[in-house]
């Protein structure tokens, strides 16, 4: 087992990263916080397969007094609403869950963002413990406390800075995630390897060449990645410093990848793999990377988009009116782009044309299909 | 003109409390701030007779180059829910208000608390500036950062914790405010006075007597409640000190009065100067306060109650199933009693057959309307 520690002003709290952590250092964290009622949030899903687990892990830890209300809600982005949260609430109360007692979110990326925004608006705030299960949720989302659900045709639109008490990554239930989630997950991975740390692009480079999940070593790339992204949480805990902007490596193309595409179509990883090539190709055209950086993405996270159904049905132009309409949001004035491996910056004021023609080229690339694995 | 300091870890922050702010503070802190658009989020009634005024300071504030996207909302206790929280997200996103944005809340208690959530929420949390309307909500609710909304049967049950840029009581729009809301709001004066300030007592009696809105003296009275509320919320700012909780003196009971009558049947006020009656007598029946503590609440307080339309149907038994129902959510386990003017006390454990007496003798009193004016 490893331990991470975060630290920011909202909140000062461990990641632990290992195999077989809900029957160990689970049930001792959550004895400490003796809660009266647990909320346990989840997806039938996951719930199917780990639930029982889980269940046998909260029975031991609060006794014969404690009691665990769950709430369930369906899988996928388009469920991650104000809908859903709406009845999380009402799920709560009738569950008399109070200022003291702890939700638990059980599940990937989207149960994280929404039940964390549950715990973070219901009586004004409650205890939340992440207990991520996909390997994106993982290495990025359970950690540093953004939350949010999205308003239709606006991601993450809705949202607190909620930082958890806690955060159980329990690399065995990774044994079960499909292999696909897995790539999606590698990819957020291989973003910390582009921004911070070459170790990590090896070890993806490494785990795609072997394409099996669950395999030994995730805990070591696991815990590196919450490391990083501990240090910049910690410096920039509200995204306002230019430092947490970083994290978006990627993000500007991949959100309206995903848009265009249509929720639920792609990953997330897999979009923001796609829109880490746009980024490196912008980098290039941009003059501030040498030649080469595109290729090395491309080596790296090909391999990644091997199951992405999207071969033929990427539209530029399309792309580009999303990448627009987040601009009025605020959002996307900004590219990260790279100098070269591990030397992220931010730029502002990108000609249009460069944006365009990087979207196109990839998009360009993706619809060849030729030498994708 | 007058100004108080809060100071709390959430944000640091001006009360200005005058006549005629909207065309002085209020427009150099907006021109200070320099958003490219802002949300003013009103209701109807206070829009039709002020939004003028409020508009036009607006223009000379953010001059041709700003906007201001507008958001009204219908008046009422029935409207502080999760619907009105999502069409003012839309309309935010539709006006393209982005987190450089700031929001202004511009009305009573209702538009403060939802707007207040709605700008805690929206993009993570953008700026908010209260322009609180009505008396209740100078010398309450716009101070100190609780926003929220309320559930089917819970009120407040969603919220944050989101301190404002800046408040701005302009006594001037007080002169259009119906007397029956300004006694409303005389009863939380007379809170603070019951809670920590002798001379606030007197300002209330003096102000019954005379039954004007709008005297003068108002500015001092909103004032130095501001003053007691800025070094509560400094000392305690998210409620868990045990300082905050007393500001809730009368509201254990006033709560379940107001949800035991219906939303929108008593004003706030009203609930919380009954509230304050039982709480006193419970003071008395406990043994913590000496007779005559009722009394003197009794003497104060009935004249605040004229318009009350709920002489003969408050039903003790009733309000105590509703406070058994605030109790299952782990509040009112505690009751602010007085020890005697100006000596609150927190007291647990307080025998139900107490508080049902009180409950029962304050509603028998009430409805015998006798000395009542």
């Amino acid at each position: 087992m490893e331990e991470v520690r975060v630290e920011t002003a909202g909140g000062r709290y461990p990641v632990y990263v290992g195999d077989g952590l809900y029957e160990g250092k689970f049930v001792e964290e959550i004895r400490r916080l003796r809660p009266r009622t647990v909320a346990l949030v989840s997806h039938p899903t996951i719930f199917a397969v780990h639930g029982e687990r889980m269940l046998a892990a909260l029975g031991e830890a609060l006794g014969a007094a404690g009691s665990v209300a769950r709430f369930l809600f369906s899988q996928g982005e388009e469920h991650k609403n104000l809908r859903t949260v709406e009845a999380g609430y009402v799920a709560l109360l009738e569950a008399g869950i109070n200022r003291e007692d702890v939700l638990i979110s059980f599940g990937g990326g989207v149960v994280g963002d929404t039940a964390g925004f549950i715990a973070a608006t219901y009586m004004r705030g409650i205890g939340c413990i992440q207990v991520p299960t996909t390997l994106m949720a993982m290495v990025d989302s359970s950690i540093g406390g953004k939350v949010g659900v999205d308003l239709p045709g606006a991601k993450n639109a809705v949202g607190a800075f909620h930082q958890p008490l806690a955060v159980f990554s329990d690399t065995g239930v990774l044994q079960t995630l499909p292999a696909r989630e897995m790539r999606s997950g590698m990819a957020e991975v291989a973003k910390y390897g582009f921004l911070y740390d070459e170790a990590l692009l090896a070890e993806v480079e490494t785990w795609s060449g072997r394409r099996e999940p669950g395999a030994a070593g995730l805990e070591d790339i696991i815990a590196a990645c919450a490391v990083h992204k501990a240090r910049v949480v910690g410096e920039d805990e509200r995204d306002v410093g230019g430092v947490r902007a970083m994290l978006n490596y990627g993000h500007t193309f991949g959100h309206a990848l995903e848009s265009a595409a249509g929720f639920g179509t792609l990953l997330h990883g897999e979009a923001v793999a796609v829109g880490m090539m746009m980024a490196a190709r912008l980098s290039e055209s941009m003059g501030l990377a040498q030649g080469g950086l595109y290729d090395v993405h491309r080596r790296l996270l090909a391999p990644l988009l091997a199951a992405m159904p999207l071969r033929v049905e990427v539209d530029a132009e399309e792309l580009l009116v999303y990448m627009r309409s987040d601009k009025k949001r605020g959002k996307g004035e900004r590219f990260v782009l790279l100098e070269g491996p591990q030397a992220p910056r931010l730029v502002e004021d990108v000609p249009r044309e460069l944006v365009n023609e990087a979207v196109e080229d990839i998009v360009e690339d993706i619809r060849s299909g030729e030498p994708w694995p």
